[in-house]
């Protein structure tokens, strides 16, 4: 089909799927498991009597509630789609309904802090395999979803430590490759470091960005607007994230994300300094070596060449 | 016509316009000129063999010369589009040739610099008017350019103290309004502040994330590449802007930079200890907060509301 992700499988991979949280991600993998056959009966839970009631008019499930208990019941796979903060409040009222040989997963952007907080919940026989699309938008809740979030998006699943089942990893993998993601393996600790550099650093410094200029006292709020077509802009993009998640982020990720931290704001004051001592051929020698990361990025298919995202038409 | 510039003007502007540097700002110029019939003759003149003998196979001018000299001779409309740190050389060398009434402008992204490099080289009777488009993509060179660079985007005109002959900012104004921009007129030292918030400080902080990832010895290179749709890869877009173009910026307007970037530190320094102590309410306060400026600045019209910059499509 014309959406890229291909033909409907022929037999399902999971009979019952339960999704846990129908937010952006959450709704977006409903989309995608009913568009690809990938579940036979997917069942929705939110907390939020409104939540369930929106995806109940987008017909995006088989079944929709406000009881988790009874979404996991006979349920294969149940996946955890909730800020991280709550993964472990939710697997203690869960654990005990789960029923064995089910695989229990999330797509929390932090891993290792999630293994500590869900493993003590649950029972035997049931694999935990915590796992991080990396994908999203900067808008929130089940009508920010679409099937094609994950296509040709990376997923990185993250088993915990002697604790993987192969037939239940190989599923998971199975599952994500349907929905049109590459998956890779790894350590939850190495996913963490990975995912501070390439994701928790830059929304934390697009935050602080964008604080820093609402602060300027010499600068009005509306020239702010007027002229962030010269770079700001790009910040405010992910720094309208949803503030929920981000937080959560911040605090499961701590130790990581302060590592990364420290050596930002060590390259940071090089560069300060260089702007100081007026030293342009160092300047110059930055800015040349960092332009080569973004061809490959764009050569990974992970961004388009397009100049300036492709957003012409913003305004126009 | 469906690009959005409306009809060409029934008579030009300006008789005769001498463009100096044909790289991504210079043949957008160009291309919108002619387009919208802004000058009657439209010379190119640019110090590379190279960059004249593009310019003359895309038809961009009437007159394409590496004579900056004889390129400015009877020009009514001078405009540099050279990086700001040669805009002193430029001027040293056109200055006697400038014809008296000329109006003497540049497309700089600092401006007190510019006025201080390049008025002690202008005859009398020369009108300076330094002006900033702000738009731009991250490509360079004059196959990067295009006529609609300018639509909808923020011209700021910035008129040295004391030397502002109205009818020349009238011209101005008109000419910039016909490439299909809105024109602002503020003092050139405002501007260079407004800019260190809204370009320059933004683009150093996303050159030194670019690098602090690059350095990272735990963290490959290829997953960098991998993950980047976490966030990262929206800051690769403007570290991979010219290196001649921003070593410029940051030696000329370093005051204002400095300033700004001082605040920056400020406010992360107080992001990282509430992420230390793990004040989850003051992180969620404040990702709340920020998520206010971009509506503002979509609600502006200078930037795209649809998610992830509109950009579906990159490797699908």
């Amino acid at each position: 089909m014309a959406d890229g992700l291909g033909d409907k499988l022929a037999a399902p991979i999971v009979a019952r799927v339960a999704l846990i949280g129908l937010g952006l991600i959450g709704s977006s993998l409903a989309r995608v498991m009913r568009r690809k056959n990938i579940a036979h009966t997917i069942v929705a839970a939110d907390a939020s009597e409104d939540v369930c009631a929106r995806v109940r008019e987008l017909a995006l499930a088989d079944d929709v509630t406000t009881s988790l208990e009874e979404a996991v019941r006979d349920a294969d796979l149940v996946i955890l789609c909730v800020p991280v903060g709550a993964s472990g409040a939710v697997a203690e009222r869960i654990g005990p309904h789960l029923k064995a040989g089910a695989i229990l997963s999330d797509v929390g952007s932090v891993k290792g802090a999630v293994v500590t907080a869900v493993q003590p919940h649950l029972p035997e026989g049931v694999h935990l395999l915590p796992a991080h699309p990396v994908a999203g938008t900067e808008y929130s809740g089940p009508d920010a979803g679409f099937a094609t979030l994950f296509l040709n998006r990376w997923c990185i699943v993250t088993p915990p430590n002697g604790h993987t089942d192969e037939q239940a990893l190989a599923t998971l993998v199975e599952v994500w490759r349907a929905a049109g993601s590459n998956v890779e393996v790894m350590a939850p600790q190495h996913h963490d470091l990975v995912l501070a550099i390439t994701s928790h650093v830059p929304h934390l410094i697009a935050y602080n960005i964008v604080g820093t200029a609402d602060d300027l006292e010499q600068v009005t709020e509306s020239e702010v607007i007027k002229f962030s077509a010269g770079g700001f802009r790009d910040f405010t993009r992910i720094a309208a994230s949803d503030p929920t998640m981000w937080r959560d982020v911040f605090l499961h990720n701590k130790d990581a994300v302060l590592d990364v931290l420290g050596r930002f704001n060590e390259d940071l004051a090089a560069l300060q300094r260089m702007i100081r001592w007026g030293d342009g051929q160092s300047l110059f020698d930055f800015f040349t070596r960092t332009r080569a990361i973004r061809r490959g990025i764009i050569a990974a298919g992970q961004e388009t060449a397009a100049p300036d995202f492709g957003r012409r038409g913003s305004g126009e």
